[in-house]
């Protein structure tokens, strides 16, 4: 039977335990960063020719040109007519209610008129234009393409351009539908540090974007994060977490089969159980013996639960609702019976998935909310991607002859406070006397 | 007379020689960066004690204790009561108005529900907790305390700490002040890297934030670049800069005025001025040349109009559309008749200042908009510092028994496709049959 951390929160050692199992240190490694450094730099200045050299170098791809590489709409759609009809049809179910949702959150210009006609307020526009890294091979999810597309489509983005490594020449056909239905609008196979630079600084043949979204590996994210200023990046994810609180009345075998679907990511994802039930707490552990054997990817469930899974009691549901605030986890299951209640309670967590039929893997798929979710505690100051994160304001400030004059005295004062005399002057000039 | 770059937008090289002036890279300095790990190291293992000999090292301040470092509300609050009435009014009216207009800024949590009673939606919270730095000595800036602080108690943070280095003891009135008209909490006279080390992991003294805003020099910018992940930050400013885009029917001297009151920022600041009026720009160039001796902080202006400023001459007011879309400015100037008919094209702006009597200078203090702004161009993709800095979202999904049969065919589809089969079985579990 598989060996988990269990934790009492009345234990006298509980918040330091606790921070120990949460502490997740990203791994910045100076080869890398050497090696990303030089990519960016040989891409800036050559464009094309560097990408194509380490798409060769890194992918194995066989073009001779960068077109070659640019993978057309239609065969996306070709694509998303020859998967199996029960695959389109989730695809498409699960685009049109994830572009619901966000369409909630599309935010709206505002102003307002003072008396004295000054109007102030802010103009919100969409980015011109995005881009959508998408991992190749294996690790190609479709359901990511929808995720990180669709808030971009419905903020107005007017070109969305997704690049995906092929490696040998092997391409995801989900993928490539799901970029269909997403209305990705253009796409190529590129992929690694090269992809990111290409997108940032643009080349003969790859345009210049405003922003960057989409997970990567190591050498993508550490890109990310050397362009970030040139262009905007979303955040880089850490390792996925999943924290259940249960009251002990849900099917056990659920409750082990959500934290297993969390700990299926990879080795350190981080599946949580908090309850104040402590027979249930048990008969969760005699679950997850039953089903591990059964699962597919039991080796890596298996790690994942040894290395950072807890379950964790508790005197009661405030104490469970404190330590949920604390972990701030990036998804955050209230198997209870007035899960509104306790959410109202919740300060910090990236989705809230409330009631017993709402496990996890609903929400990543097709609920609608989108499954790109601030992960290692991040939901303490940030939220999941959305349609605000490709939408920007600018201020508006329409000052009126007459509101020139009380605000002048105000400015002249403070301006002339701070030593700036320009500013002052500048004010001032606006004053009739 | 000082050598203006003069450029016409119909001239063959126009975009590439745009494109230079408007070149700005940060100094990325190895060694500033390993002082900096240093220093983020030394306050995260030894908190105060480490807190101390740095502000003993670099401030020269005689404190034995960090509790001595703390500067009590009321001392913030003498120093409102015994600066001139003028500058207490000017500060209180400027606070006043900046709150009225971030008030506008509050988002709220929304909910809908579907027909089988699923409900979605997202749960808005403010950050428990922010941090703000504030430059010490004489760039100190009590405006930017105003701008800083006051969106982060409009949002509901219930505790904002200042931190503000005291270079020999030394503190600005001003800016104390500042501090208790804006509501800030608590304030540590301490500052640079150790600032924001303090702030980013806590100490036995200094609370540990969730997010640090506010500007600062090189250590405090990279020492702030370093923490993002454990803390938010906001974004790193380049140097200040203004367009305006005139008809040639505002007085010159106006428009060379408010051209000064950016570059009096300091040297690397720029200042743009376009118009279809090329006799204007010659007179523009005249007030220049006039007002330019007057001016106290001549030095200043002289070297960042020589260095980075341009006249931009356009056939018409369409083209100067298009420059200022490329250019996306920090503070956007426009000096015409129709301006809001112009503002509805302008696509990337931090600030947009419509009409003659909207100097940039009445925005910087009391019109209302928050004077923090994306320079550098990036205004393609980011925003002006406000409430929402200082709000987060956690998505809310409460799937019925009832939608958990028709997402739960959905999720299995797409997770079976992904290869994530506990993502699966957890869905099926909530399948009836």
């Amino acid at each position: 039977m598989i060996e988990l951390k269990q934790l009492s929160a009345s234990q006298a050692d509980f918040w330091s335990s606790l921070e120990e199992i949460l502490a997740w240190e990203g791994v910045s490694d100076d080869k890398v960063t050497d090696i990303v450094k030089e990519i960016l730099a040989e891409v800036k200045s050559r464009g094309d020719e560097a990408v194509l050299e380490y798409s060769r170098r890194f992918d194995h791809v066989t073009a001779e040109k960068m077109s070659d590489l640019e993978i057309s709409l239609e065969r996306a759609k070709a694509a998303l007519e020859n998967i199996p009809a029960e695959q389109r049809q989730a695809l498409e179910a699960a685009a049109q209610r994830v572009r619901q949702y966000h369409d909630h959150q599309k935010q709206s210009s505002w102003s307002y008129k003072e008396e004295d006609g000054t109007l102030l307020g802010q103009q919100v526009t969409p980015l011109d234009r995005a881009g959508l890294y998408v991992p190749g091979g294996k690790a190609a999810y479709p359901s990511s393409v929808l995720m990180n597309a669709i808030p971009a489509k419905v903020a107005g983005v007017q070109e969305l351009i997704m690049v995906v490594p092929t490696p040998n020449g092997e391409v995801n056909e989900l993928v490539l539908a799901a970029a269909a239905v997403a209305g990705v609008d253009r796409i190529f196979a590129v992929g690694g540090a090269q992809a990111v630079a290409a997108l940032a600084y643009g080349t003969e043949t790859i345009p210049q974007v405003d922003k960057i979204v989409g997970p990567g590996n190591i050498f993508v994210a550490t890109a990310k994060g050397m362009v970030f200023g040139t262009v905007g990046i979303d955040m880089i994810a850490g390792p996925s977490e999943i924290l259940v609180i249960c009251d002990g009345k849900t099917d056990p075998d659920w409750i082990a089969m959500d934290l297993f679907s969390q700990a299926e990511h990879d080795e350190d994802a981080q599946s949580i159980l908090i309850s104040p039930d402590a027979d249930f707490l048990e008969k969760v552990k005699v679950s997850i013996a039953k089903l591990l054997p059964t699962m597919e990817r039991k080796e890596i469930i298996s790690t994942s639960l040894k290395n950072r899974a807890a379950l964790i009691h508790v005197d009661d549901m405030d104490v469970a609702v404190e330590v949920a605030n604390f972990i701030a986890a990036e998804h955050l299951e209230l198997s209870v019976d007035e899960p509104m209640e306790m959410a109202k309670k919740i300060r910090h967590a990236g989705a809230i998935f409330l009631g017993r039929y709402t496990p996890e893997a609903l929400g990543d798929y097709c609920a609608g909310p989108n499954h790109v979710l601030p992960t290692s505690r991040t939901a303490r100051f940030s939220s999941p991607l959305g349609v605000y994160d490709f939408q920007k304001r600018s201020s508006l400030i329409q000052v009126s002859a007459q509101g020139a004059q009380s605000l002048g005295q105000i400015a002249s004062v403070l301006a002339r406070g701070e030593s700036l005399t320009a500013h002052a002057r500048s004010a001032e000039y606006r004053l009739k006397d």
